[in-house]
């Protein structure tokens, strides 16, 4: 399941473009050097990324349909990249768990967050290959696209313009898809439903919704 | 989970006593020669055996609370027992597999037909052992009780009267009890609240609903 | 994953439509008489249904790609349904087990087979919900597309024109799909490498094939 | 399985019920806000609370029988809750997991300890449904009751007198409750019998205890 | 784990033998035409198949031990083959699902029938590779070896006189090993010890043996 | 599976056999009081059991075929063991979960690094049984034999010279030795393959491998 997400206020949004702007970024294979597919930049300020990692991850864990949804346990910090005409991140698989300055964390989920106009730039969609049938996702400034981390997936060459984007992986308490997505489904049509059901069936979904969680979920 | 039901008519309890009043028992150890533990008498004979044990069995199955809880897939033809006073089923485990003649079918729940008022004997008492905590049914004639058979259990000694029962063994869709309980829960409630629903969150419940059936109950 | 395959011969196309032409069809409804989301035709005629069926399965079956892919083990007699100008089949979500003449098969895949020209006819997309994003299919005639029964689909209104397609529901050995997906893509890189590996290491490969196959799929 | 325990000596008893009846209780309203079930009072005054719980706590802790059966790896602060007349906690679902400061734990198990003497009140029965059974708990003061958090339980309520107890809540090593009584009872039965065993049936006997233990228990 | 059992009787190596030396072999690839690894030669006559598969399989079924350890559901029927000298098998994976005439089995454990002297030949030693370790077997004639058959093992070539076996797959109530040996384990030590049990320990003893294989034992 | 590695250097053999020679030992019981079967020595003094241990440890660690092979976790400090003659450990069964001060690991590997030369002493070998058949290790001073800790395994009597090993245990991220092994098989077919494949292939491979890691692996 994919969710887009309206996460960012245009406040939020306009500080990470001006700390894009004012910040250096270096070649993206810096975290991942025999990765041929990747074609772009990252930031690389210590002070810049840890300003707009916090407003980031900030706006995403404020988000109750994020938490909802994704059930977070942790969070890598978003990183800013950028993609210059040119510049392109083939098909790729995210790693399964990825080494942050004392952690470890395991992606379950990946999330874009947009930060340009999707005009401002052509190509450069965000692609996730399901076969042979394939999403495409090229949202709004302040948006997030949050989805599994275990597809293919690749970010189309820029052809012009500038594409800033941050991106972010995310341990889930519920590591497997199936199990997470039917919870998240329950949960949902719980909080919509439960007060129009007798007392007495609402305790007894409520169980059911306890039951899977002690059953399917990672203790935090 | 523990299920009460009735499902025999009144008709059918009388033509199970009048074959039991006219066909001969033998001593329950006949089926588990090595069982210290069985002392009571069992329905031996083959046409007898075929008629009540249809009328029983069809009782059963045409229980749509039996149905809907047990998720049958296999059920055991069941049989007349019958304890005069001093007898008694001291504490045992079901067996997991249970041979029949042409199929084994492998006992997830066990269940006990009331088959004789229950003013009518003292003693006799189908106990269930919970640890420190203990389940005692003696049920009206016609009424049933379905209980997990793993589980240790017993019939006190009778000690005045005649008590005659018919036991069976169902074979579960959903061999794990916590599973089968609970999607008969989920399933209650998706029964009982649906039509209070609105549609779109009513089908996300069958997702829901047929998504646990494909992941837990075994195919037919 | 979504699998497009081309399964069908033009003959074997035109076949399957002078069947449809010539047969009498029904409310859709007859399958399903609580679903109000479905509004379509389908075959109601003994022979023609038995024809048609085994073409299209005889099609599927026949295809190496859908073997590997969806891993079959039982396939529902592929029916053939029609969408006239109004008609549509709201979103929902297809059942777990479905009952055949003589048989229950669980349905893990589902596969819509195209059999007219998407020129025909304007509307009648296939479309799958996968949260918030969604998958489109109208394929060309003899094309089928397999998806996992577990999700959200519809069929959208056809607003002109005749949409003719067969549908069915595939038992798979590997019932959870992230375990399907994953056998079905390390045998693809094994049938496509297998000749670059050293002999040793191609009969380790091997090795974590069948152990794979033996842990996760059902006995036949 | 439910597990009847006689953990509190009459000292530290005594020792409770002074510091309930010294300190302010407030409405249990206050740790679940939106759970019109729960009418009772909890103890409300933090030097009150850390006594409290420290004394009940570790009397729980040293219970080898305890530690045997509920393979406890976190337990909640047990809070002293009180039931005046007119007070109960209807039928209810305890939570899959508990936010405590510093800490969140999944409850496996839901603990009741009693304080005060059955004579000393009417009604306040801890009432355990297992669908159409029943189990009824109401036990001398320093005895405690240990059962699955995933039942529906209610405190029936209170008629005369006061009702004075203490409920907390158990992260067990092994969260599946079918695996950790099983392990439970062969642990128990190696223990007894195993100095009657040959030393070599001895040792097989315990590779199965660790193999079952590295299999099914969470690592601490 | 593996298991070195007598199975046959002198007679029946005889009889085996008598029909080997009467009856054609033909290259072993041609039940593996792609296996570059495999250079035997196999019994080829349906007659004479049938006569000593029947023996060979009889002789394993009738040994409780065999019984006891592979909890068996289907077997293949077994076939000889024969290895001269420069003859060999090297190390190779054996398939999970093995196709017979009517039948698909699952091969959990495979097994190899000795049928000749050891000092009547030089080399065909059965060697698993268990990674850096290694087993080797030269059994005498009527001792059979059961072993998992997802190891890599190979036949190393003969160098003097003539290799005689006959080599099956067992299909097991259990699929994965570590339950199958635990489970074994668990029914041996009850088997030899439960007589110096209290009954009631070895009441419980028998529920924990039902517990598992109702929990881990696939339906027969 | 069994995996033999060299992983110290003469001189830290040497550094090790130095501080066993200078460094009290005493009776191994103290650790295990009640396992009447091990009779051997271990070093008992903190500052040369801080200094062996992390030698040891580190030499382990380092290796980078162990790092692939056991995915370790935790390591408890190696400790060193000495047999004189007429000493051995008898068969036994390692603890699943070992206290360490300030910790607690489950022992899923053991490892046994051989301190001095073979030809020094006779007897000694480390025997793992295997049901009936049996692996026995006596290897040079450095090397290690890393072997499930789930196996009855024993120290034979050493009859002349002296025995100087290390033991230790460890805690693997994936518990499930089936896993464990495919998993490394896997990784080390893609590592020694990888450049021969398509760089698409590649890709699908490393998206198998993460999957695996991300279902299998526990959260470090």
């Amino acid at each position: 399941m994919y969710r887009i997400l309206q996460v960012m206020t245009d406040a939020e949004v306009a500080q990470c473009r001006q700390i894009a702007a004012s910040a250096p970024f270096v070649d993206g294979k810096i975290t991942n050097p025999h990765n041929t597919a990747k074609q772009n930049e990252q930031l690389h300020d210590r002070g810049a990324y840890e300003r707009s990692s916090q407003l980031l991850g900030g706006a995403l864990m404020r988000s109750e349909e994020f938490v909802n949804f994704a059930f977070p346990v942790a969070l890598a910090p978003p990183m800013m990249t950028r993609y210059k005409p040119g510049m392109k991140y083939g098909p790729h698989a995210d790693s399964a768990f990825i080494q942050l300055p004392g952690a470890t964390i395991r992606s379950d989920l990946s999330c874009t967050i947009f930060l340009n106009d999707p005009g401002d730039y052509e190509g450069g969609d965000l692609r996730i290959s399901l076969g042979d049938a394939e999403l495409s996702f090229k949202l709004k400034p302040g948006e997030a696209v949050v989805y599994p981390s275990d597809t293919l997936h690749q970010v189309v060459p820029v052809t012009r313009g500038e594409r800033l984007v941050a991106i972010t992986f995310i341990q889930s308490r519920i590591q497997d898809p199936f199990r997470r997505n039917l919870l998240y489904t329950l949960n949902e049509v719980a909080a919509l439903e439960g007060g129009n059901m007798s007392p007495e069936n609402f305790t007894r979904m409520q169980l059911v919704q306890n039951q899977l969680m002690r059953y399917w979920a990672e203790t935090p």
